[in-house]
Parts: structure tokens; sequence; C-alpha cells
């Protein structure tokens, strides 16, 4: 099932390519939502404060949950990246950790793939379970 | 013109109003561009890692930026705030100025209204002109 | 009063210059809080994922709270823009303006500046009193 | 020579926990950077706009680096947790990570502690390296 997603976001991904806005990261990255039968893509977005832009991974999060959803299949990220997979940054596995463990899908730009569950990209994570262990 | 708009996004922001993701925030922000026909919202978005969460203002610009706009006629914001109309917090003003000056509409939840130039919110702002005069 | 600190600033700026940490950034921004007879200083730290980097008055801030300081004098910062001062981001004025309003001197590379207060160039901002206007 | 330096790192973490700057965190996080003879301490430092606060992991990182240190030899991390030691998010991992592999110390209040290096943390981590694959 994740093969026809995957098929599907790698098709868009190419469309979306173009959408990322900044001034100047080269290496866009591409990211896709695969839940039930929908595919949202984000992409990065930048800033002339370079601090404040956000990565693709965390504007399809954002954007997800904008829409209604917060329950995810599976995230893949598509780079023009030729001779590696492209991981996510930490805070985008910190924050796709939010809305469970699920498998990430970091492609290279042939559309070959290496899949990793987000627990194995942040094991020990953090997580709400130690906000609550607090007395509030 | 807006009126239209600003009567479309108060209808919406009270559905929207309950997706908001978070552990603690009370005072949910709702956002809206309106451009063209289109009107895009936005909701804060939590994490565990309080500092990794996302206001709804950024949410709603890096959504559109993902659909493919660039353009932006104005800004709404809505909350439950009774007493004061909403402001968006300095981060959101700068990632607004990103796509240009425009109005922001803060409002209470009797959905009456203050606007104000995203200039007048954010005077002697930090933006790419600066990054440009300098060598690269 | 402030001349003098100011002065100090100057001098000292110059040399925390060089410790500015990053890939890209060209427009190296200072900073410095004068209180009492304190002058700390902070530099922008950037990050291989362009988006989790610090501007030089955020980790000026944070360091000085990290020193047990809250309370802040002034606040100034330096860069080599040589045909401007050198404005905060709007990230940057909402995390100075936790700290009260303050004077903000911004600087050109020859050492003349400009000065405002932190409520005009964050006026109507965000703060904890809307938070504390919620039930908990 | 790390027990030396983290006996120290738990003494005065003590006296630093107070420093803590919010309004909502209980479960406070400190930091040391351990290098040569240095022990820098760092704490969370929190907003009203709760995205815009920093982790005291990041705030030690910053503040090291403003002081000019780019090498550490490990990172300790204290809090409250009684019955769990307390991990980096995935946001401060990056962050830590752009300084090389380290030992990281996750503490209970006990002082018993957890150690496992960077690179099991955030493994197939995001870095320069990446960027330099990229033609600019």
């Amino acid at each position: 099932p994740y093969e026809t997603h995957y098929s599907n976001f790698s098709n868009r991904s190419l469309r979306i390519r173009c959408l990322a806005f900044g001034l100047i990261s080269r290496s866009v990255l591409f990211f896709s939502l695969s839940f039930c039968f929908c595919l949202l893509l984000g992409c990065s977005v930048e800033n002339a404060c370079f601090y404040l832009g956000l990565c693709a991974e965390r504007t399809a999060i954002n954007k997800a949950v904008s829409e209604g959803y917060q329950k995810f299949k599976a995230i893949a990220i598509s780079s023009d990246l030729e001779d590696r997979v492209i991981p996510p940054c930490g805070a985008c596995r910190q924050v796709i950790r939010e809305f469970g463990d699920m498998p990430v899908f970091m492609t290279k730009v042939d559309g070959s793939y290496t899949m990793m569950k987000l627990e194995e990209l942040l094991p020990l994570s953090w997580g709400a379970e130690y906000l609550k262990k607090q007395p509030l």
C-alpha cells in the first residue's frame, strides 16, 4: 500500500518542487503525508531572517493539522540529492514524533529510498508523557 | 471587498477553531489569507517541546506557500479574547512581512476588529534588502 | 549613561564579531545588553538546518537569563552595514519585549546609530497579559 | 574525567535551576558543556509566544559560541524528573550535532544518569555535508 502512495508522491513532488520559497536554499526538501487516500505536500519556506524559515516536513505537518488531520500513515521526503537519501532534521523528527511512530521514506532524486521508523530516527525521544509526569 | 472576505473568514474560523492542536494554549489563534477569491485558514500547532510549536499565522502562511500562493491581499486573526483584539507575535509579523505590506485584521470574539498595516505593526523592519546590500 | 555603555559596546563588538558561527550569513549581527555596569554580548549562531539558527539578539537575551539577569537597561545591535542602521527581526523584538520596554540602539559600521524604544518597534505587541486574560 | 565534570555540573545545576525563565514549564531542563576545565550552564527561556522560547540545551550551546567556544567534550542535562532520565528534544539534538559527536548525559533528579552518544540519539543525521554536496 505504501508503494502506491509513494509512487503518487514521487510524481506530485516534481510539481511542488518549484513552489519552495527561499533566497538561499538550493537543497529543497519535499514532503508528503499519506493517510487514507490523502496525500499532502509541503515545501520549505524561507525568510530574510533565516531562522524564521520552516522545513518542508514541518510545513506539511502543520498544514495537515490545520486541515483537520492528526493521524498519519507515513512520511516521504524528496530532494535533488543524487548520491544519498535525504534525512529529516532533528526538529522535524520531534514534530513528526508528536503524531506517533510512523515510517519515514527518505529518497534520492532517482526515486530510490531508504525507510526507517521514526523511533529509529529519534530514539529515547522527548514527548508529552514527560510533561504529564510533572505535577501541574 | 475585505468585508466580504472578512465575513467569510469569521464564519469559517468558528469551524477551524477546534482543529488547533496543543497541550496548553487556551488562547487559540486563527488566521486567514484572503487573496482573489481564496481564503486559507491556519491554526496553532503545539508540540511537547513547546518551542517547536507554530503560531496560526505562520501555519497559514507556510501552508499557502506550499499550495503555490505568494501574494496575499490581507490577513485576519481571530481568537476567543473578549476584551481586546488579538495581535500577531513578532515572529509572525516578520514572516508576514516577507510577502509585502498588507492589512492585518485583529479581531475580538464578537467579530469586531482593528485593522493595521503590517508596516505599522513592524516599522523599520528587517528584510531581504538588508541581505542584498552585502557582498556575497 | 547610555553613551558610555555604547562606547564600551562598540569596542568589544569588534572583538566578538569573529565569533559568529555560520555557514552562510555574511551580515553578522551583534548585540549587547547593558544593565548596571554589565555588558553582555551575543552573536548569531547558525546551523546546517538553517531554521534552527538563532539571531545575535536572542542569543544575548537567552545567555543573560541563564546568567541570572532579567532586567535590561538597553540593547544595541552592531553590523557591517555601511549605508543603513541594522534593525532586529520580528522574533527578536518579541523576545526583547518579554523583558519590558527598553531603548534599542541600531548601528551602522561607522558607529553612528538610531535609537528607538521597543514599543515603537513592536506596537500593539503580544505579551503575557494576553494569556492571563484567559481562564486557565 | 567526565565524572569530575559531572559532579561539578550536578552541584552547580542546583543553583542555576532557579534561573529558568518561564510562564509555564515546570519540567525545567538544565544543561552543561564541559570542555577543558570549563563548565557552562544554560536554562530554558520561555516567552509569552510559547514558540519563541528556547530549550536549556540550545541556550547553553548558543551562549558557549558567543563566548568563543566551538569544541565541546560532553553535555549533561538535569531535571526534576524522578522516574526517568531526561532526553533532549530533536531540535536540540540537531544543534548539538552541529558541533560534532559527543557524549550526552541524561540525568534523573537523584543524580543517576544514562549516557548515549549524540550519533545514537540522532542517527543518519542532517548536517552541513548535505549542503556541500549541492552546487552553489
